[in-house]
């Protein structure tokens, strides 16, 4: 259980419903999950959360999968249950197999280790990789 | 200054020699950068490291480019200034754009804030999203 | 199940069981928590952590309330499922409403993300905020 | 030196200076600092991130200076040096005091070592304090 | 569940049955546990990890039971509950008693407090300490 | 700079030159170092800090040495530079050699790749491994 309610369309606010119909018009399913009930409860969270979301994830330099794949990394990092369920989910919706989500975990796995090796180490940055000035 | 020494090439053991003179050939530089002559205090988990490295980050079912920002993204999770700076130059020698490199970190800004939402407000995994028995 | 047991007040050595009545006495209750029972495998930690809590949460320059929000933020950013759920009860027993729990864990969010973008685009701190020699 | 360039007043595109206007109107002050400026890179981000500052950040259930410390706090918990100058400058301009930051410093102290002793031992959570269906 | 299938000697494809065939004769057990199950999805990774715990974790410098107890410390302060649970099993299996174990959370719980005090105050590290160039 | 100032003895207020004492006394050295200064401007804390670490870290069931070695794991853990800069002279000075440094390094190394690897994958901890009720 979260530690606030998960509001059903009839207890969430006003506000709250409008972000839910967005959701279910943006992504043409009536079904609005967890999260967005959870930050219900905070409706201007709910909304900037909810437009920020759509505005960052949406095709740009960067393609949604891959964007996908980078919001993953970072959630492995920080031992997001919540967001890895949903994230490897749309990921593999917009086309992540399992021989790809493999090598992003070894991407992370690798990544985690020489991020400590290096810190650990306290090693300087090599002045060739330092940016100008 | 590194909490060991940097190794030249003429303090490294053989053994860590060998590793910088394939990296040299990998890479097609003369050039050894600071973490490989820290780790060559270690020369197996230099080896080790270093050989890794080759495997993960070669291409795949995801390409080289992709590998790179993902190593980004951790590194930037985890606030480790020597890989950002390392892999931001490798990002950028495969094609990694100023614009991709802002909206990789717009990733990693807007997941490591819905990471905690959902930690903190310990809210629990649909059960749409749970792998299936 | 705990790594190590939960002691009963029939298992606890004397001295844990010595704190257990001064949890009990200072907070005017007969129940004493998990994590209590699970540091009474080592006596001398469970005395240093329970007199550090008197001590750190007491009223002082902040007050109780604030200072039990500062540890659910804590224990947000660090994921501690425990302590965000022990730590919410004492915050709305000391007065935290839903509304301020919300700005809160909006706090959290925000700093969680503004943290990674200070940190992996390597911002250099103004001279303006940096503590006068 | 950051991984992307400070932008001045004249390298940065019209909608970033629309904020830098925005940061001075707001702020009562000619300087903009240096996250802005390096975020103007990337102006919509910008945009969203000075927003929720301002929004997440307002008074509401609770007070700006208590807002300050939650955001010090999780920097703190997320070794964030230039969130912890920035912000504890903040704070100091909102009212507090040495023995305020002091205070707050304890707290983080010490949920940060409760944390991993919870964690560590994986100390299951009363069932009194789960939230109840 | 995990994401990603949980492989059975008969699922596992042959390079990765040999991995288990040598974990079970480098441990003298048929049990093969969970982690190598779903590695077993990504060959390669699977005998890079696999090769990198026999390696890293072999008499040295350091004995295995000390090696355990180090694995044990990083686990807590990176709250992976399965390493938890497999490594304390371990440390047991090579001597770890209770005792110890309880020892050692406590300077996790010490460690992290301090990290966090040095680092949010932000304490420059003194002259004596930095190696010498 | 720290955001406190670091106390001279002149400056220190007497509870906390009183520390200091205790600290010269147990090490046999006049140095005071930077962290102590820091936290003297809360004498309480300064003391209750130095109390945990004179009880934490002496010899019990562990070593003096083996618990500086986890000190420096977590510490890498966490990136936290100045715990990492005093505690491994504190741990050269009791016994650490470089090789087991590189071998210290190397496990928390490893450790915190199969940490992301078990919380990205969510590997369910096998039933074998979990205590027994």
């Amino acid at each position: 259980m979260a530690l606030l309610p998960l509001l059903t369309d009839e207890q969430a606010p006003a506000r709250a419903r409008a972000v839910f119909d967005d959701i279910r018009a943006s992504r043409g399913t009536d079904y609005v999950n967890n999260i967005w009930r959870a930050l219900a409860n905070d409706p201007a969270q709910l909304e900037a959360t909810w437009s920020e979301v759509k505005r960052v994830m949406a095709p740009g330099a960067l393609d949604p999968l891959t964007k996908e794949l980078l919001y993953i990394a970072v959630s492995a990092a920080n031992n997001c249950s919540y967001c890895l369920h949903t994230h490897t989910a749309s990921a593999r919706a917009k086309g992540m197999s399992e021989a790809m989500f493999a090598e992003l975990m070894a991407v992370v796995g690798l990544a985690n280790e020489t991020n400590r090796l290096a810190n650990g180490y306290r090693v300087e940055v090599d002045a060739a990789f330092l940016p100008k000035p």
